[in-house]
């Protein structure tokens, strides 16, 4: 480590130590940053302002629509029977008004999805199709809910599951992320996607069509692919992966986006820890597949597929 | 995608857009909300207000109670000698303040765990007997850092450790969790340990019970479940799972709850990373279990289990 | 669980039942948990007091920096091409202070790191070497976000990625913990890894050395060990491990601190979801590790590695 002290600067004796001018050199800083981004082309040559969508904001969406969905459980303290409904109807209104801004700028950001020249009122329009869908996504959750609770000899009681378990975190949030995806609003559906991933471990694609009745049990390090496709009453456990095998590559070698590529689980299908599916493969309903297999091939209906059997060295003494 | 636009609110000329009336539809949502609410008899049939955990209160008491126990890493800055036990004697009654009105909600809430008519003066009198624990747990946890610091060669210091290593993030709530779980809080002590989950990745049921000096290396995965019992000196790694393997019904096919159904990991065993061990095994005293490993029978003491061997094929070129 | 009333404080009548004096028997509770912190020495003898660094300074300033790299993505809204260069600035001046008070911070705190006697000054001229690193981190950091671009068929843009993928987030954090490790700030280094690991659930020491062109694609559970070196347009999927296999130990038993331990991987390396690969070996260059392989051996360049074959047993019905 270099040890002498640097000069002193002209108007140190002036200032704080901590807003000493030069001290950062950060003149020469900015500048070859700003080097860097032209020559990344992340500043746009036309010079036009856009706003990327905020992390945040999307966050508070997420949490606004899940206090509305279950009010009693995520929302504020006594709500009864007679000022539960504006509670909801008030959060709702933030969340939605807050959601058609981001669908906007999630638009206008990416420039390759939804028609040039997108505008607020078609954000607007999507966002009224999303809200409509919203009592039908709870009855899907109900289902998901009583799934948990049939599925795990470890829950007690329907809050427990509702406040507190990732499994269940995570399909609230896919439900929602999902009706996006679907009605175009992709940017804004993946990146809520990945904030119910940083929440819980859990890294769902907003893509994902999964039937009635799902439990993911602990669920830390579960992945579900783009084109996965998962029946009724499907139990998965954590660290499954339903992920893709190859990767497809066009006549020039570039890898073709948005193919079918991850697995199809029919229903009443159980999936134990660890296992590693992958590939347009088909799980035959009511199969059972077990910890750590890695599987890439179809499996009939009520298969059990289990791993290689492990070697038992005892070491003596 | 849709592009018409939607009829002019009569009163949109009134104000800004964004607050243009009818614009979501709230009132049909809101109702059909209600429905669905009442469908699933979230709503109370008299009407009564209760208040489910918060979790961002869980938080809060969480990171007070840790503060209290570690109060030079954890607390504010500049504590000394003089001025250090003002500061754990008033975050610590702040936290115990907010965990008694918590384990109160969360009895009530739940409404099937302790006794009917539970009073908010006996959810103080499990919060003393909860605090009167804390400087045991803390010894406890002394002997967890040291057991850290002996087990990972990458390991430099105890304040890395302790703020840094999720590991032991985990161990610290979890032994909160479990003191809970053990007084009869449940609900709270779930909670609690899956705010630890989301915060390390590391899942571990406050049923577990866990002996002196243990330590979970980077930890993303582990799942440790609710009548799991570990010995002292044991070391595991990320992705580890001490879990069920069948899941025991009653007579009319029901989930029996609660059951013994999870490992007994004996005295100085070591886990490697990715292992799945399931059922009422028992691992025995000072054996290791390799990486990836299924494991659903006995281990006898001493044993060393590895996976089946990897094939290599070489591709040429 | 006891039912008595605890007897009424000679002040309850006073204040309100949560004021009351005495509830939680502090004065004794206080004074166990300072005997358990004088036997643990973690108060110093001669008094002085040191802060540790503070681990939510420490995410700021991982904000600030990644804002004054990423401005269009993670900054805030309508920067234009004549606001830009002040807002990254100014977001850099304040994370640059904030980090050599944090680098003074855990210097002093350890105790073991840097030579005695190390002043704020010293803490600043680090810090100012870090920052001039800074362009050429982004630099390496656009060749990531490229690699991801091509490495997965998902992604559709470049926005999704910067701002939502977990590997992009966790390559960010890693290339600026490890300049900060290679300057000798390794405490600070090391607790933003954590944070980093936190974040995503990838968790890669400060000291990894990364080629260019690095990307994880989902990333729960990834571990990459102290030792670590990884060469150019390596890609690796969720639950990947390149750990140590044996910590060597000396004449008196006690772990050998810091010697290379964990894998070497060479250029253009694929490893899939759930490999544990383990010890000082090397995985030529072109290979492709296949899903939940356990690895402890050296790999000739262009290799396949697949694990054993899982069996299937179709369950009849």
């Amino acid at each position: 480590m270099k040890r002498e002290t640097p000069p002193p600067s002209p108007r140190s004796s002036a200032g704080s130590v901590s807003r000493q001018p030069g001290r950062w050199q950060l003149d020469r800083i900015v500048a070859e940053l700003r080097t860097s981004r032209e020559e990344t082309h992340s500043i746009r040559r036309d010079g036009e302002a856009r706003r990327a969508p905020s992390r945040d904001a999307l966050e508070a969406i997420l949490d606004g629509l899940t206090e509305a969905l279950f009010p009693r459980h995520y929302g504020q303290s006594d709500l009864d029977g007679e000022n539960i409904d504006y509670f909801v109807g008030n959060t709702l209104s933030a969340a939605l008004d807050s959601l058609s801004a981001q669908i906007h700028r999630g638009a206008l950001f990416v420039g390759d999805e939804l028609e040039p020249g997108f505008v607020h009122e078609e954000a607007i329009e999507l966002t009224r199709a999303f809200a409509t869908q919203l009592p039908p996504v709870r009855g899907l959750l109900i289902n998901d809910l009583r799934a948990a609770f049939v599925g795990d000899p470890a829950a007690r009681n329907f809050p427990e599951i509702l406040i507190g378990y990732p499994g269940m975190t995570a399909i609230i949030h896919h439900r929602l992320a999902h009706l996006l995806y679907q009605i175009g609003a992709r940017l804004v559906a993946r990146l809520m996607s990945e904030i119910a991933h940083t929440r819980t471990g859990i890294d769902i694609h907003p893509g994902a069509r999964i039937g009635s009745g799902f439990f993911i049990d602990h669920g830390t390090g579960v992945v579900i692919g783009e084109t996965a496709i998962i029946g009724n009453n499907v139990r998965i456990y954590q660290a499954v992966t339903l992920g893709a095998r190859h990767f497809p590559t066009d006549d020039e070698g570039h890898v073709i986006k948005g193919d079918a590529r991850h697995p199809i689980v029919e229903d009443e299908v159980v999936i134990y820890a660890g296992a590693t599916i992958l590939g347009r493969i088909t799980i035959g309903r009511g199969s059972t597949i077990g910890g750590n297999v890695w599987l890439t091939k179809d499996v009939p209906p009520n298969s059990i597929v289990t791993q290689a059997t492990a070697r038992n060295t005892p070491s003596g003494a």
